[in-house]
């Protein structure tokens, strides 16, 4: 585990939509589009059920995660995130989280109504940072 | 493959950055962003060089891409697209269709200089649409 710089943990925090891949029981990749916080060093998304990206992390932990993170490097291309780790899915706390993450997301819109139900949290910890920006070492 | 809707096409062709997830030789997901367009019923994209994006599709074709389109739908979350499907790599044509999406992802930019080289060309064949929006099954 990589612990997070200054840039990325802002990068995290400031309300970019994280594209957030996992792998298919054949190998192939899995892609939808999350909200996601931080805790600690761990990246975190909130799951009301046990979604098909759950089910692949629980079978194998390898995930990325991208983000557009604004602005433009001096080339002229478009700033983005994208981190590799290792994920793991504890139960509960995912209506909290969700609802902590609204306020960043989507402020002033009301979270459609939660089933009454703990849910799921994927962690994500970080092995590798790359992309277009402060982050990037290419 | 898959026929695209008008909305898909609409979505591929405005300039919106595209996510693009290719598999590393351990099956670990690489991903990187990348300007799209059209051609027949392909998703292109263009490399200067051969990239490890462009080394990972040459050993297994499977690829996703997704990409934010704007907007929300009726419970209030960011619309977004995905696309799974089956990449081969062309030799040549990387600089025009650079110059030809620049006009589209940065107007009134200049391209970077590029090298004398004929560059690569990605092609998806789309399998299969889902994500947030009108291409939306569930």
């Amino acid at each position: 585990m990589t612990a997070l710089s200054p840039d990325v943990r802002e990068a995290i925090e400031a309300g970019n939509l994280a594209h957030l891949v996992t792998l298919n029981p054949d190998g192939s990749p899995q892609v939808t589009v999350v909200w996601v916080g931080l805790e600690g060093d761990e990246i975190v998304a909130g799951h009301l059920a046990e979604h098909k990206k759950v089910r692949n992390i629980r079978r194998d932990s390898r995930v990325s995660l991208s983000m557009e993170t604004g602005g433009f490097d001096r080339r002229g291309f478009a700033n983005y995130l994208v981190v590799s780790g290792t994920a793991r899915v504890t139960e509960g706390g995912a209506a909290d989280l969700l609802r902590r993450l609204n306020d960043i997301y989507a402020p002033g819109r009301e979270f459609p109504a939660m089933p009454d139900a703990p849910g799921l949290i994927t962690r994500i910890s970080v092995d590798r940072v790359s992309g277009v920006g402060p982050w990037a070492t290419a």
